[in-house]
């Protein structure tokens, strides 16, 4: 294994990891996963295709790593918890599209996207990380038929996300995260306590 | 060229373009854009691949009209503009629910999003298909903020598809589409008549 090069970061540098994770979701969703190599994701977070090796293992480790939320669902939830309860709704809203606003997170969802739909093993993975970790966190919000109430949440932030970074329906993406909150919060409250 | 293959489907069946775009639509979804071939989508479709040439030109041609909606979404809105202005936003999610479920139809929908998310033209024109046909189609569903409301009704719808169909949540396959409409129409009814 050669060194890293010289005018590249080094392995003891505490942001290499995450250098390399951004340059593989850069890669990821530019080029999709077949056609992004290892080398070529090296190049771009200027390190040796051998750091990687040693820091995430096979490209599909790499993969599923970039695969990660950017944030913990739970502290959300942790957070939006501390609000009235009327107000969550609102609350849930402003809080992911400024998350999903900001460039790295939101091609941390089209990589997810565009994995997701180009391979089986990624959408399981995308699947479960919905499931297991977000449906989860937003099931704690709510005190009876938690799975399907979250599940509902989630529905409309996903469509949210696919309108405003996927699509880019201009009305959507025109809209500040404020005025979203005040537009969709209300469905997402309804989600989280009406009767039907 | 050669003719069609003798156990194959003749030129002139009338069923022989809807046949091709099916098998098109298959290989695409599972294989995506491009590693489905020309030759592998003939052979499903059982016909000469030349047929394909004639009836819609280069693979890129094929793509797009396996892009094109299933259904005409102004003939949908004509629908549910019949019913009581109160109920439609329910009246639009059993529909929608109601033809995505056919598997060839969600088919389409994981084309779309399959090709959309792994090419940037399929991606312009699945942006063109949802702003000036299926957006402008529920904009004649109210009298202000059209193309705002339509926005955010096709975001949800868009979201309710990506769950059901793309990320398969179990509450949300579990669902029928009458609990649909009951659970998510009030949100659509919501962004067809609310103020905010």
């Amino acid at each position: 294994m050669t060194g890293p090069r010289a005018r590249g970061r080094r392995p003891g540098d505490p942001d290499t990891r995450a250098h390399i994770l951004d340059a593989a979701r850069e890669l990821f969703a530019q080029d999709g996963y077949e056609r992004a190599s290892m080398r070529a994701i090296a190049a771009r977070a200027q390190v040796d295709p051998a750091l990687i090796v040693h820091y995430f293992g096979t490209k599909r480790e790499l993969l599923t790593a970039s695969l990660q939320l950017p944030v913990d669902p739970q502290s959300v939830i942790g957070e939006v918890q501390s609000r009235p309860s009327g107000e969550r709704g609102a609350a849930l809203v402003l809080f992911l599209v400024r998350t999903w606003d900001r460039p790295d997170y939101r091609r941390n969802f089209l990589v997810m996207l565009r994995a997701g739909a180009s391979d089986d093993q990624a959408r399981q993975q995308l699947q479960d990380t919905m499931r297991h970790s977000v449906q989860h966190a937003v099931a704690g919000l709510v005190d009876d038929r938690r799975a399907e109430r979250a599940a509902l949440v989630m529905s409309q932030m996903s469509g949210l996300a696919l309108a405003r970074y996927f699509l880019c329906i201009p009305e959507i993406v025109a809209m500040s995260p404020e005025q979203l909150a005040t537009a969709v919060g209300p469905a997402i409250q309804r989600y989280l306590e009406s009767t039907w």
